[in-house]
């Protein structure tokens, strides 16, 4: 089984990290590959950053469906190109903002997000209703820390872990998502400082996705997800 | 007062046919300019062609914002765009989906959305939720026709004319609104047809956006919606 | 094109400061008339306040049809007589709390309502909700000023301000909506000075009217907002 | 115990029979009495029949609880003037929409309810919206019999139970709320021929508020439901 | 008219209180019966604890069904057991916690919830959603008193006063729901306190059935809630 | 890693059938282990039959912890006992429902429940708005075919396929759901035949806890699901 992996965002060492951390949890026999697109902006941060990165995200995976990939993950909180990816794929695609908050849910009633800048709060909100868990997200919560000094800013730790804590306590909640691809190396730390459940949705829609493919369940195509018409470009 | 309208496809007979419209009912001293992409697919029937379609309206939009337009019209039913052009315009920015079924709220208790392909259906009701409508909503109906085919397809009026009549039948709504930018131009004839109210999303968001200029409000800039953080591009 | 504002309460001075507001507002060719009932109470702060201010709202909406008025306003936060109105006129007729509620939702992902008297707040939820707005509605907060000292209380001014400030920290919204039409003069000064955009309702409202009158829309009359049964009287 | 019962229409024979079938089931030493405001429609079929129906009951209640009554129920089924009324009262006060679709949500997963005109559908949907019931109400179904019919058309009966049993078949639904006081005496006949339990307002309402009364429960009075602020009048 | 009022807990003393509760609010002629089962934890605290205690609550309601009881009353705030008791009785059944909160629905807009541990806020919550009520479930707090030390902890009371001052100052809220049926005997103590009223779901779970049984009104039976099919057991 | 599969009716060779069923998606180095009661009904299709096969579900659990299972199914589709099962367990617990319901969402907009007796439909919507997705689920069709009749009857296969090319039609969906552990077999056949996702539960939830041990994700434990409090029993 091949699973892709698209980091929405150009920025090469994050797509290692991404790939690092599906690969940890990957089944036997499984494959991971991450790559990101060849064009795009360095860290997805706002609904412009979303747009102008999915054109790459679905060229990634149109490329995979060529290369005979099972199924593919996109692994960036706002679930980017989710849904035309399900329209051009004939393997199952998994967005890791959908994967860790129902993962979520099969950890107690309710989870706190913790994620990046407190500009994404509201999409994360819409998220939770779309994907049905508004009910069980108790909050969501900013650390402040821009996408791309997740890596090299060395008091990000201290402050995700703070902001845990902290929606933890206001939250009464039984577990956190983190809402970032780029903190999928910190979950299983904080998850021992923490004592809670600690949900990466880069390993959770690497599992879902492998999850899928074992039952051999691809995205219906009797109506909105068939393949997208064939369209004149200018 | 000068109001951009962006048609998101590349279909120029069809942005015409849309400035026309919106024009139609523009207030004295307002002008309005009706552009497309110059590049990008011929229609958008799928979430794959809105999210190719979209940087295109971006690009216009920036472009408008740079031009001094007061405010922007995004003429697509499903709003390709919206809350990003919200982020990169200091003007307002008004969907046609949006504008249409909040104004058909004004109209009555219910109203049922007559659209192109029934593929378009589940992002509709998804809109419709978005936007707080779906107790509103009381159907979403396909006609089939594509949409480079409202305009040459000589038996579209009827077959449009025959979905309005069954929807207001099955589902008791007390108006009617067109779910495609393509059908602008036939909003009186359907109206004075049907005897209820129809709501074309062109006309309604063109004066969406000329009230809200007048009115002078702007997207609230202190959050979600600041202009995006500046970003490397690979 | 003729607009009636109706404002459901018997103070004149504020009927006057609630025209004045329209047609500062209205566009060229459009007149506005504010009027009040001739009985009932002297503002509206309750249930029973809208209860018995309603009979006299549907007088004037009623005349205002006979005297060939486009479309009427009702320039009260609560929207007294609303559905009422709608049945008995062929003319358009807007609310305050629905207009400025719904405009609102074009500007941002959420607002906070500031209103008068905490005992309202209830009731601004309920219309939260039927509007479709619910999830947009970040607070409703009061500042305690009775509805007539808006304009009388030399502090009312500052107090709204604080309130505002306090909603906007409490809520992290994207906009202010102003919840009394005795705040409609408010407006502009309170936008300068918070850096947001603040909604009033009867702005909101008037240029409402007006977009649907320059759309032809009407009420739809096929079931629930017909012309009511005519009623033997005791 | 004294319970008033207000008919909010001005037809005295529909308010003798609501006084009959309340008395019906009141308990042991419980005095119902029945009255209907001197002035308003003969019957209330819209939401202008409404308002204009609703200070006359305001009027009943005041002076009932001058008179010293222990509760009000407001048996007309849109509850008009309900809010209202609990905040003049100290006494509780009880629609029979409400209760009667509460009481049904004991009998099961959900109910149909079966009213006069098709016209006031969307309003019986709203208050099941706004009693939370709105998961449990399976349809609404008119039978299009106006109100003062009831009591006249010899076929009345039979067009209810045939909508009735339609009903059931089509909602797959456990019980039957009847939508109008009117059809109070009805509610026996047609539980016995349906075989399901049929749920009349008039008779759910008074011993709701016989209930409240024996537990010492009224409305409470520290916010939305306080004693209305006095008003000078016009 | 015998009402049978289960305790599901083991606890002789308990079930002695919540007798004595539930009979000094029955109406004339009414006798009320409080039993427990006859195995079972001692108290209910958890959903261990609920499924546990299960099958003596329906073992005790097929009893009374035999010994011809009108009515059951389930006397534990998780309504344990409701819906099988629903499917096995023929007679009415109701819940204290779908009565106290559904009472507390004609007091005012909203409640505040005053329960024991703050283990079962989630599940309160839930059941609030499930009864249609958490748009009105203004807060659940708990006192942390465990269920069986009610009875016997002599700060219990001043605790739960305490919690429902609090909560009345937090969620602004209309009236107090007691979250136990161990703390039946407070509800009139507190609500003189507090000034506000306070509903115990045992009293009101007494006389919703009391009013069931008046009106004649009997689980619907042609679906869901029919007699549970025979099976073999193992 | 060893998960087990609990049955929680007593029929042993539909235990058998649904551990083949587990088995054959297990990943490498997993051992299915299923289980069924010692005690209680022979099929679960009422209310009552799930509240007395659930304490032997949670004596399987209980018993499987000791044993030192990795993680837990329910394999019924009312996940009768999950919460409970949660307080219990340490490892994780997954029902079938949830699992096939959420793995459901993955793959379109909508689905479609195909299940037993129409008795369970009211249940099977309950438990969509628990786990949020009442939105996705387009409908609940039941076969009428009783649980332990899925082996045995003949015909049994052909009227689940066309009760399935029903819903299919009706709902528009884009997937099915197999309502019923007893239906895990004819998942495959099913969805060749219908050319759309089939999920079975039993599948699903297999796959699920075996996903959730990878990531090394436990029921979170600070709240509701800690261990229940040890109790006193009768």
């Amino acid at each position: 089984m091949r699973i892709l992996v698209v980091n929405p965002n150009t920025t090469a060492s994050m797509t290692a990290l991404i790939g690092e951390c599906a690969r940890a949890v990957a089944g036997p026999g499984v494959t991971v590959d991450a790559v990101n697109p060849a064009t795009g902006p360095a860290s997805v941060e706002s609904h412009y950053d979303e747009a102008m990165a999915v054109p790459g995200v679905l060229a990634e995976i149109a490329a995979a469906e060529l290369a005979g990939y099972d199924g593919h993950v996109i692994a960036c909180f706002g679930d980017p190109g989710l849904l035309a990816s399900r329209e051009l794929a004939a393997a199952p695609v998994v967005g890791i903002a959908e994967a860790a908050m129902r993962t979520a849910a099969y950890l107690g009633r309710t989870f706190s997000v913790v994620t990046t800048l407190s500009r994404t709060i509201g999409h994360t909100w819409e998220l939770a209703r779309q994907y049905g868990v508004a009910d069980a997200c108790a909050g969501v919560h900013a650390c402040e820390i821009p996408v791309v000094e997740l890596e090299t800013d060395p008091a990000a730790y201290a402050v995700i872990l703070a902001a845990c804590r902290s929606a933890l306590d206001r939250d009464g909640s039984d577990a956190i998502v983190l809402g970032c691809a780029g903190m999928a190396d910190l979950c299983q730390r904080l998850s021992a400082e923490l004592g809670v459940p600690v949900v990466d949705g880069v390993a959770a829609a690497t599992l879902e996705v492998e999850k899928l493919v074992r039952l051999g369940l691809r995205t219906g195509k009797r109506g909105e997800f068939a393949t997208p018409p064939a369209k004149a470009y200018a």
